[in-house]
């Protein structure tokens, strides 16, 4: 089960890595550690929400759309788990290929 | 600015009373103590992501449904803080109406 701050961390991650700015730049704009941003977007350490709301700021972020991707992260994971769930009980590499195709197709919607 | 532990949750004490369940019984399904729940629902104690899955299990409640709540609950309110921003520079009472029922269309969408 993916917790809330392992979902949030990785997409503050993406979007740092989306704008090319390192890890030292955002920091210094959120005014936290790197050491504990760093943590965070590892999903190891939670950020409090006042800290949040400063690393969205540097990142020029709507808390809204950081929770939206969360939320889409969250149902796809669940998708996958439950899929690849059905495979492992059918024990059968024909199965998991057909369920990859299902997904493919649900996702490409 | 709305912060993360409010929004969260209000919408948690929302999907509870809309469940007609007491503090007491989540609170003892979710393992967590009656007042530190009622200070997360009320945005005033941050929830570790541990326990906030363990208040969603309580609840029979998707994280990724909560956050999709809060995100929509957050753009919500950002836009009647937009409108009510631009209706006080006016100062002027029928410009307000008008916003106000701008903003009724909006929502009714």
């Amino acid at each position: 089960m993916l917790l809330l701050r392992e979902v949030i961390g990785s997409n503050l991650r993406a979007h740092r890595e989306h704008q090319k700015r390192s890890l030292r730049d955002v920091s210094a704009s959120a005014r936290v550690s790197l050491g504990y941003l760093s943590e965070i977007e590892r999903g190891r350490k939670e950020a409090s929400s006042e800290l949040l709301a400063s690393i969205c700021d540097a990142l020029e972020l709507e808390l809204a759309d950081l929770l939206n991707d969360a939320s889409t992260d969250l149902r796809h994971r669940a998708f996958i788990d439950e899929r690849s769930g059905v495979a492992e009980t059918a024990g059968d590499k024909e199965v998991r290929l057909v369920f990859g195709q299902d997904e493919r197709e649900v996702l490409s919607v």
